[in-house]
């Protein structure tokens, strides 16, 4: 079930229960500082702004947060989720108390810059593969407790999701097929139960034959080379929707994606995000 | 409260549910492929394998993963959290029904990997500052619901926690600076009514002074220059801890603890942490 | 998705929360009658016993029950999940304190009466479709908290699962059609944004056709009389894969899979299932 | 304490919790389908129906549904919980976001259908035993997760409650009576430690005899014949209320009433309802 | 419902969550001071010791606040739940390492102290009535999520429980008589939906003989002076049960109970209780 | 980190949770009493008043309960917490339906009651050390569950707050001092691994000049009689904050006060607080 692609943000009813426990790891017994230094009916504006460019992906966390600190703050989109920001650019607005905008800034900073830094890694290898066939997509391979906003960043920088969990696709590993007894075997095991599109993963172009013989729908090259995928798509011929794996950088992208596969993932766009920097400014 | 140095794990009592998120997210329904690929009863060993060099943390984790999946499972540690593998060194080995040790792979993986790339970024930049007096500490920038097991990764990369949220310590900001009308009044306010140590941060020398001269017991320069540092540690001459932040990177770790601070602090260690590869052998 | 035909059960992980909800809603202040009239340190023995013939689902709940009230009673399971059973055949054999079997009793019994009626509806479809090509498959409708567990249980009669949810597959309905600006536009886009297998809702043989223009992968037929879906058969010629839902009944099943079908879908598998008559002899 | 004849709704601060894990389940990654053909800020309003006559419960819930995926959405009711809803019957309509409505409706009804169907089998008996002295009563055989909501339907019908779980009432069974050595010793333990209305049940008349000896307040007829009952009613010539149950149907139940018993209880009203037919008309 | 009298204590599905919520709160990132001082595989005894003579309660919590630190800890009951303590009374031992013994001391202490302070001024109170018929019952004056405790800890120290919720007994109080319109038609209300045993609030004797008129089973003499009290118990006759309420203390309550009141029931037991003074003893 | 000293209420995202679990223990089923005599439409004006006269702590979790029963009750707080009431005066005013308000009467008082306590015994405190150099703090020693809430209502009373668990001090006690061989050794350790200030509990003066000469930031001076403390006192010369513990009560604490130390701590200050009479009046 690769490719996942829609832009829809998780409801309220989802993102809450996230954002509140990441208020209680980091309110705890209160906002020491703000409570010392500033008075309690003190009121602000301030300014959610990218410091560096990016794609912007966390604004329903960010504004869920100081939701829940402060009903009664407003808080005001300008670069919606999905957006591209140039630094400077601003991304929301916040006013009201001022201590209540203090105590959520550092959760909401914390989901708002890794999210939009998964959307902006994905936008990156989005954008270096324009003009190919080739669509990004995530893995499994996310931060615990993430993954629902993460696969939502991924989408956000123009990327498709990969199955969600172990639950809704069927991905059949080494493992498996050593179980199974072989490629055929663990292909038609799997057939037999399962109505979807299966996808299987390969090493080499022998495998390849295996799988496509065996009627694999998607096929998950792993950690092959260029030539090898070249002749994987010439030899799959259309007959079943190739991802690519491994070694997927900024770098090594667009090479992947002249092979003509139809899908590249990366663990990293969600396991190794780098922050994108965002400020609050008061 | 800068420097929090011990390597005590947290206990199941506060692992285990964020573990058990974890797993909801990830299996659902139930792992597709192992049941349609694998007997029920059939049995493997499994090994926990690093594949790059790195620093280790979140066995504790890793361990809950397959607990609570299987409490018949045998889980047993070779490289315990904190310690150094290289590539190919066992770090644990499972065993037992082999359904519940792929249902519980990726889970445990996706711990491992973050929180031991967290303990090995960590452990960089100590090794970076070998020899000066400077030790190495993250800071609130955590990723949602993972503060806890972040902050012990980075304790086991050798480096120390600064405060845990908002509630443990006084850290006073341009935004308090500015709401107790200075840096003097903010101080005094913070020092009446917090018996702990109090850290104040600061653009500049100028304001460095008045921080002394209000008696701060920790100074975090922000964003300064090296000639800026060195002079703000002479200036300071022991009589407040430094703390150096901004643009902390291994190629500027080192010129940044030889100025003399006492304490470096980089939210990159866990908001923008590269996973450390690590695999599961069967 | 149609058709994920597995057997695994969901693991402790995911059980034990919706179990000690369970035992949460019946315990509360403790058990006043066991409490008044048997010693605090008796010990018996009892019996999980089929009072009517079914297909068995549940135990895995009914063993977390008991664990979590004492975690010394010893549980054996003698008719697993997925067995038929007999009236008077025994499910499963418990010993220990006497007051903790008596407090788990009625929520272990609610558990497995409730799945083990899914599963055996399940299995009456299945059985009643023997010889055709039809699946039988449960569907969303399931009761609020218990989706995981219906359909383990639907599985367990040897029918199949549809998707879990709004997340894992696409099912366009009406309402989507509409909005979408008809048939052809709505799988366009669905195809656009979905790499997996898509479903559409038909009402008449008119539309089946757009939806097969359309490349649709599964056809859900609502509400078809069997002309209807003999035609859609023909017509379709196994371009797609064909889901029959509506008037479902044990009475009617059969009709509805001789006419070719490839799934026959039923709401009431879950929503509507008559209770299997267990019962708990000491 | 049979008998619990009151008709208010659980607020919202009980529902919620349930309602949320019900969406959880239900929406995890997204609704796929509406984000793929539906746009972002479509608007609608859509009806909730009943498709089959029937008594309503459940609004409560579809509310907090609705209100919980998006705080901005209107419901108003048309039919309240515990209302007679002919075929077609307005039950309350929604406008708002169409997405949001579509990402809510399957939960929606699946609360709706369920506790509706509860209500709807209870107002049947209630309504068939009209004019008799006897009360319809729901037990403790609810599915899991659901009793509060089910005790609530079970009353919107008409019907009463009995206990709510282990810790608010005195029903001793053949187990209990066992254990204390016979019914009047049972009797006088419970009456030493209780101080409310103490039930017990009985298979024959000699121990209804010895119960009301021992100074019972309820007693439950276990499935007795009608003679058996009439002698029970007889004999106990109003010193006890008598409870009757076991194999109460629409077709039994006046039967049953019409021996003068107090209550009739059953399990089947909530643990093999049948869900009542409700869609939502856009 | 009141007097509920027995002693089984709560189970671990209904234990572990509240302990665990103390250990969330008490041990966050760690035990810092343990893991600075105490070597990580260090081994110790300890012993829970009364420093005060009273009447235990809250093993059963502080068994769990161990067991879920570390399940290797072996903790050994010698002074069960409802045994009284000398001053220097072995409770319990504990054994196994020695920071999951340090980091699990304060929350069973917490738990140890705050029940058995409450068990211990039930006893007392149960020990100064002692030959009179009078009970001593707790209210619904509970301290927020220790309700199901508490009640048991008044168990433990030989009183009885009132009801548990709102949800459990029916106990009209001034408002509800003056929206029903007096007490007779609140009496009359509540027998036409309660089954169980209807207690009523009374100010004087005139609403005593009101209330009697109307049936009320219980009567509550809302803080009556003894001679009010001593008349109400003459002019009951033994008609209701007579429950006394207000002014409560171990000076006031012999006299109370010499009145011929049937139970007593006091807030103080479980919103003022004093602390047991235990210890741990290495 | 003794003597925090703020009055920021915690925000709902941390109070609702606590209050959401209480309303669940009291409401269960539904309250009973309301339903069966008060109409559904009926409203009503409320008020919180105090019945003794106190300082008040807990109108956020007043508050929480009400709106979360029922989101359209107004609350108007007159007398905010930290704010001292005589008897008689007006805290807070609710009006809206009279079924919420009494479902949620109870929950509110008992937060109420057991808070205001907390806090009215802390300003007793205080009081009696107006003009010395002490303040008064609270420890660990909370009822579990309710930390967060009773330190907050200790600053309500003019109190300080120590750690706030084990995570965010370091406090040296004789099981830290024994296993670390020493004093001196065991503030080495702190110290070498925690940049925070580091108390350490001693019995005597010998105790203390090994403290000091350790370099301990604040000396725990543990049920030291008042010439011991003045000599302490002296001993230390400003060298450390001194803190007093043990047999602290109002007729005790001023002596304590004027032997000159800085800090006295009180375990019942939260766990064996007097609630403070307030109620709700129609």
């Amino acid at each position: 079930m690769i490719a996942l692609d829609f832009t829809q943000a998780p409801p309220p009813a989802l993102v809450d229960p996230i954002v509140r426990r990441a208020l209680e790891e980091d309110i705890g017994g209160g906002d020491i500082t703000s409570a010392l230094t500033i008075a309690a009916d003190a009121r602000a504006s301030a300014r959610l702004v990218a410091r560096k460019p990016g794609t912007i992906a966390g604004l329903v966390a960010a504004e869920a947060a100081f939701r829940l600190l402060d009903a009664s703050l407003r808080f005001e989109v300008a670069t919606p989720d999905g957006g591209k920001a140039a630094a400077g650019d601003l991304l929301a607005s916040i006013s009201g108390n001022t201590r209540a905008i203090l105590a959520g800034e550092r959760v909401a900073l914390n989901f708002l810059g890794h999210l939009s830094g998964v959307a902006t890694a994905t936008a990156a290898l989005v954008e270096a593969v324009a003009g190919t066939r080739a669509r990004i997509s995530c893995t499994r391979k996310t931060l615990p407790g993430l993954r629902l906003l993460e696969k939502y960043a991924v989408r956000c920088g123009g990327g498709v999701n990969h199955r969600f969990g172990l639950y809704d696709a069927v991905l059949i590993k080494d493992n498996h097929v050593a179980a199974a007894g072989g490629i055929a075997q663990a292909l038609k095991r799997a057939r037999a139960g399962f109505g979807g599109k299966i996808e299987i993963e390969v090493d080499d172009l022998g495998q390849l034959e295996e799988a496509l013989a065996g009627g694999a729908d998607i096929v998950l090259l792993d950690n092959m080379n260029l030539d090898q995928m070249r002749s994987a798509v010439a030899l799959t011929a259309g007959r079943a929707v190739l991802e690519a794996s491994g070694n997927v950088t900024l770098a090594t992208v667009r090479g992947i994606a002249e092979t003509g596969v139809d899908v590249i993932s990366s663990g990293a766009l969600t396991h190794s995000a780098m922050n994108l920097d965002i400020g609050l400014d008061f």
